[in-house]
Formats: structure tokens, C-alpha cells, sequence
């Protein structure tokens, strides 16, 4: 009895153990001979062991542990969020968006207290990243400086490396690619990417926390196109209702921005169409 | 029979969900009722779990599970690294930092490809983040940019918000506290903090990437003082060995970037002495 409850025991520490690594490196492949070998367990053991975190994670929609065939393959654990767990943190961000005194002069959001939380640009990291993992990116791709949090977690959602435009040229940033792109108010501005950053053929993913008229992610487009990598994907935060016509095409966006109060200083916030219940 | 295999499988799912549950919010507490009701399960039952996932953390070394006693009470994971782990994971980062390449013109170091990718900053925010539990900082500030990625996770460790200062008050930040600094090359520099963004009487933690002299360290203590915030430590991820004196007190360092050999473009970067095995 003892012999079995000892080995009951060490299941579940396993399973634990288990559980913390592939959801600490998301979309990343474990082999099962990597758990084996950590664990000192056989390989049908672990083979059992997926089943029931996969089992698990189903039934508590906290992702997807699937096992990936071939030469290659493994366990890959995805924190894929279902559509009913998306629209609830997409309304509660939304109402908090709403609240008032988020206005401020020219007609702009105040949102970086909400993703500067690590736990709600996780949240939504994961819930950007949903739509790309079939387009398999390389790599994200954002411009300095308030969609960094955002971006940083759909890389690791996505478990690819963050890569960040600069509005200068940083010396330490070694020789870099330097462009010039339309931005707010129809101005001139400047787009910087270390040289070393993308290398072509890249498939890149680009993500930022706003879109009014596209400027930015168009220049990212721009800018991907002189390091001869190809855009798979634009998805921000939120964007503004208006104007509807974007510099930049097929942007995904999890909230509209629909309408100001000036003087409530009130935002109407919603959850975009395709990801209300 | 079949009534205790199903139990079995039951503890077993129980046990995958509260280990990503709890090491998807770090330091953040869950009471046992909120398990009780997710699950369904008696407070003696997820009691036992909680036993169960503190001794497979502690066995495979993947940090804290703790029982917070009180009130405000209930269960808490933390990404605690041993001595051993982190130091693992400093000495592959010095070598990294090593790699031929890496000094650019004026004496910097590249380091925007390791800080970017989310694991690698992941592990260098959890490893500063064990320095300041006992602090209870309430924030984790930093400037932009580079730094932003660890500092992100630094804060998600420590299960605090990010807040980010600019070279810049932009309009979409609202009103914000300018201030000039001391920065590199004794150049003046000006840092700039939404009014918002921080509390009179917080507890700030000041986390950055890289301190030569420690001229924007120090702006950052300042800009602390005028938001009557307390700084708590004051941390980066690499600093230079070369002043010795830095501009800010008693800041903690993981590496140190000792020399560089400007013609073969190679860094001589080494584990901080306190962090060595």
C-alpha cells in the first residue's frame, strides 16, 4: 500500500511539475523525451500524464496541450482562450476604458495603466495571438513605446522574440534602417530598426495598442518590406471607428473607440463584432 | 472501482488547473474558497492539493507554493529561482552578451535581441523580483525602452503594475511631471511621468536593463520624490564596472560588463559576484 500510495504521489507531482512548464513556454515544443528523462518515467507514463493536462485544460478552458507528430514533434501547450473567456476580458476592458477622465486634449485614450498590467497584456497577448498561430510568425514586430507590454506578451503567447521599432536611431542600437512614414495629423515621422533585428524571409506578426489612422502600422509594413520580410499579420488593441478607411489594410482589432465625450470626458468603447458573444 | 478511478482523474485535473491558475498570476493570492467553488471540491481536499503542488515546485526547484495565514489570506505562488537555477541562467547570459558582434561604436553593448525575447526576459525579471518580495513594492517603474521587456516581467513576478516614463510628455498620457536629468555623457536629458501614473506613498521599484553611470537610475529616484512615492531598490540587468561610483545608491546588478576589446568587437561580461555559485 505504501509502494502505491508513494507512486500516486509522485503522479501528481509529475503532473504539477508538467502543467508549470509547458504553460511557462507557450506554443514552445517539449519533447516527451525531455519529461521522461526529468522525471524518470517511461514514455507511455508521460504520454498518460499529457492526456490528463490536456483533459484538464480542456475542461477548464485554460488552453490546448496537443501533441505535435513527425520528427519535430512533442507537447505544446497553447493558452487559447475560448470565445466566451475572450469577450468577458474584452468587456471588462472595455468598460474600463469608459471610465471617465481617460479623455484627454486632441482627441486622445489614456490606456496605459490597463496595459502596463502584466496580467491584462496577457490576457490580451493571448487573445491576439489566437488568430496567428496558423500564420506562424516569426517574429512580433511593434513601435516603440505603449504597445511594448502588449507586444511582449503575444511574442510569448506566439513563443517567438518581440522586436521593437525605435522613433531614432539609438548609437546602441548599432547601424540601423531608418524610414519615414505618415504619422498622426498627417506629419512626417521617423522609424528606426536595428539592422540585425529581421533577417529576410521573416514572417512577422506586427501589434500595437492603437490604430486611429494606420500611420504607424503602415510604416511597420513599410519598414518590413526594406528588411525584405513578409507581413503575416496587424493586430492592435483598439481602433478608432474614425476614419473607417485605414493607411494600413486587414488590421484586426479587439476594441472599437467608437465615440468622445469632450466634455464628460467620456470614451464609448465596445468589443469589436467578431469578438462579442 | 470505477468510482475511485474517476476520483483519481478528477485530483489529478484539479491539481493541472491550480498549478496554472497559480503560476499564471505570481505573487498574487488566491483564497481556498475560490478553488473550492472552480472545482467543486471540500477545503480539506484543496488543502492536500495545495500541499501536493508545493512539494513538486519544491522538488523540481520551480518555486514557491504558500499558505498565507489571516484575513486577507489563502494561497500564493512565487517563481522563487535556487541559487543554483539563476546562476545557471546569468552564466548563459554573460555568454551570450560575450558573443563577437555585440560592441557598437561608443562603448554600448547590443543586448535589444535577448532583452526582447519573452522566456529570456521572463527569467531575468523573475530573478530580480526575488530580491524585493520582503520591499512589498507596489509598482515596478522603469524608462523607456530597452529596458521595458524585463521590467515588464520583473513587475509580472511580483504581481505589481509597470509604469513607463518617456523622454517625452505626450499628449496621449495626459499631464504628466517633467523633469532634467543627468545622463550619459553628462548630457542634460529630460524624463517625463504622467500625473497619473503614481500615487503619494507607493512603493516604487526602479528596474532597468543597463547602468553605466547611473545618471537615469538616479532621474528615476527623483522623479520618485516628486510624486512623494518611496523607492524600495533599484535594479538593472547589466551595469558597467567602469565608474565605479555610480550616480544612484545601492543598486543591484546581475552581470557586469567589465571590458570591452573595441577590435575584435567582443565584451567581457561576468556574473555579478552575489550571484555566482
Amino acid at each position: 500500500m505504501r509502494g502505491v500510495f508513494l507512486e500516486k504521489i509522485k503522479r501528481n507531482e509529475r503532473l504539477s511539475a508538467m502543467a508549470r512548464i509547458l504553460t511557462d513556454a507557450p506554443n514552445r515544443i517539449h519533447t516527451l523525451g525531455e519529461f521522461c528523462e526529468r522525471f524518470g518515467a517511461a514514455k507511455s507514463t508521460v504520454s498518460e500524464d499529457v492526456d490528463t493536462l490536456s483533459q484538464a485544460f480542456a475542461r477548464f478552458e485554460m488552453g490546448e496541450v496537443a501533441t505535435v507528430a513527425g520528427a519535430a514533434g512533442g507537447v505544446r501547450f497553447r493558452p487559447l482562450l475560448s470565445k466566451a473567456a475572450a469577450a468577458r476580458v474584452l468587456e471588462d476592458l472595455a468598460a474600463r476604458l469608459c471610465e471617465p477622465g481617460r479623455v484627454l486634449p486632441g482627441g486622445f485614450l489614456y490606456t496605459s495603466d490597463v496595459t502596463s498590467e502584466s496580467d491584462t497584456a496577457q490576457r490580451i497577448g493571448e487573445i491576439l495571438a489566437v488568430e496567428y498561430y496558423d500564420r506562424q510568425p516569426n517574429l512580433v514586430l511593434t513601435m516603440e513605446t505603449k504597445g511594448i507590454p502588449i507586444a511582449l506578451m503575444t511574442a510569448r503567447a506566439l513563443g517567438v522574440p518581440l522586436v521593437i521599432a525605435r522613433r531614432d536611431s539609438r548609437a546602441y542600437e548599432g547601424s540601423a534602417v531608418k524610414i519615414n512614414y505618415v504619422g498622426g495629423g498627417d506629419r512626417i515621422e521617423t522609424m528606426a530598426l536595428a539592422r540585425r533585428a529581421v533577417k529576410p524571409g521573416q514572417r512577422a506578426l506586427i501589434i500595437d495598442d492603437f490604430m486611429k489612422g494606420g500611420g504607424t502600422l503602415q510604416g511597420m509594413v513599410e519598414m518590413m518590406q526594406e528588411f525584405q520580410a513578409e507581413v503575416v499579420g496587424v493586430g492592435v488593441m483598439i481602433a478608432t471607428k474614425a476614419p473607417q478607411k485605414k493607411l494600413v489594410e486587414g488590421a484586426k482589432s479587439l476594441l472599437v473607440l467608437e465615440d468622445f465625450d469632450q466634455e464628460s470626458h467620456v470614451a464609448k468603447v465596445a468589443v469589436s463584432p467578431e469578438y462579442q458573444l
